[in-house]
């Protein structure tokens, strides 16, 4: 049985208190938040704090605060030789105070409040300051159903990085498109599956073995017409920059 | 039951061959392709020919053949006012002979030769230039479980632009994380669930109401680190268009 304590009261803490509360093999001791009211609804489920001199012992701590947050809440800790771990995907190990043992334990996903997330799909991304904490991270993963990997700073960098790409700019990508289609009054409904298929094929073939279209080919003649058809300039320069970049991939520049 | 002669052999005619096939309401009295042993394999299963003259009569005459030869192929038909349509998303319906009645029957979605496709996802755009028709093209696409709706060719090209956006560019954003993570020696697999969940999360909820990160919070901090970690110059400008894209979008630009 692996015992935590869980600050915060955002996306990423809610997602774990849900996904911890499920496992037979962790216990929430306690959930502390600054702003009470955040918690007071699980009052009934687990003991609640607002007070950081109040932290009940348990074996980590996990802050799941906002990057800004975590070097002065690991400071605020009125306790050294335990062991904590922050969830974020960009903040390096070494900012937090090293009174503490230290640790990563950052899930790779993308958490909204309303969405339901099927947790055991996450996969989390572990680092560790002192070896021996090794296993009772993994345990914690193991014991939630997720997948674990152990990265250094610089690599959990990239990744974060990298889910810049793959999240955020590919659904700004599905926003250009609403917005198109929107225009001349086309559902949205019928791009979906397109859009999940995209996402599916490169679950067993790389990006690149999966492209496909008028760039991959140098097909200018599509181009040429599609530029023509874009009214906004900005999504014509996006048009033009990607399109450039994958002949570049495949080639063609 | 509807009778289909198919023309062509590339990804979307033999996807459609198997769908067609696969219905007890859709025979394909012949398959056609100029290249006679790209379909002699198939033999055994349907009648196949290289020879135009040889066409049999059939309820519609499907041509899934590349743009640019859908125009010479209607004209090259050896027969007159039968029902015939093409498969694009960018070719104008009236770019075909008007000897015969004309239809457009456009499958959205992404076709890999190997990649296996789920066909009842696939939703299908009609276009006819005889209304009387559209009941058969309606019952084609039902026959094989697929959803259809009915646009015009300035909506179906809008398509065909979106969907460059949501599936070529997409894809490439894929590509370039892949690269980055690579040269960290970071285990793409790590990227694949989220890049799966942000696909799902638009499928209930716009993906103005699904953006998160960086550029979504104008969080300067991040964004600058970010563009300290990119080496290669091309995803720096990549990152820098679609960073400004999300910021216009939500109102900080």
């Amino acid at each position: 049985m692996i015992s935590v304590v869980l600050l915060g009261a955002g996306n990423v803490a809610t997602h774990l208190f849900k996904a911890f509360s499920k496992s037979d093999n962790i216990t929430v001791t306690q959930w502390y938040n600054r702003t009470f009211s955040a918690i007071s609804s699980y009052s009934n489920v687990t003991n609640i704090t607002d007070d950081l001199s109040q932290l009940k012992e348990a074996d980590i701590y996990i802050m799941a605060v906002s990057d800004d947050s975590i070097a002065q809440l690991s400071k605020d800790l009125p306790f050294a030789n335990r062991l904590i771990a922050h969830t974020s995907g960009s903040v390096s190990i070494h900012d937090m105070d090293k009174k503490n043992q230290r640790a990563v334990f950052y899930p790779l996903q993308t958490f909204s409040k309303d969405a339901e997330l099927d947790f055991s799909e996450v996969p989390i991304c572990i680092e560790v300051t002192e070896k021996q904490n090794l296993q009772l991270l993994k345990g914690l993963a193991e014991f939630i159903g997720c997948k674990h990997y152990r990265i250094n700073t610089e690599q959990r960098q990239t990744l974060h990085l990298s889910a810049v790409f793959v999240n955020n700019f590919t659904n700004q990508l599905y926003r250009i498109a609403h917005e198109i289609s929107d225009a001349k009054s086309i559902n949205f409904d019928i791009l979906k599956p397109l859009i999940l298929e995209t996402a599916k094929k490169v679950q067993d073939m790389s990006p690149y073995m999966a492209q496909t279209g008028p760039a991959k080919r140098n097909d200018k003649k599509t181009i040429r017409r599609h530029l023509k058809q874009i009214e906004n300039e900005d999504y014509k320069a996006i048009y033009e920059i990607l399109t450039a970049s994958i002949k570049k991939t495949h080639n063609f520049l």
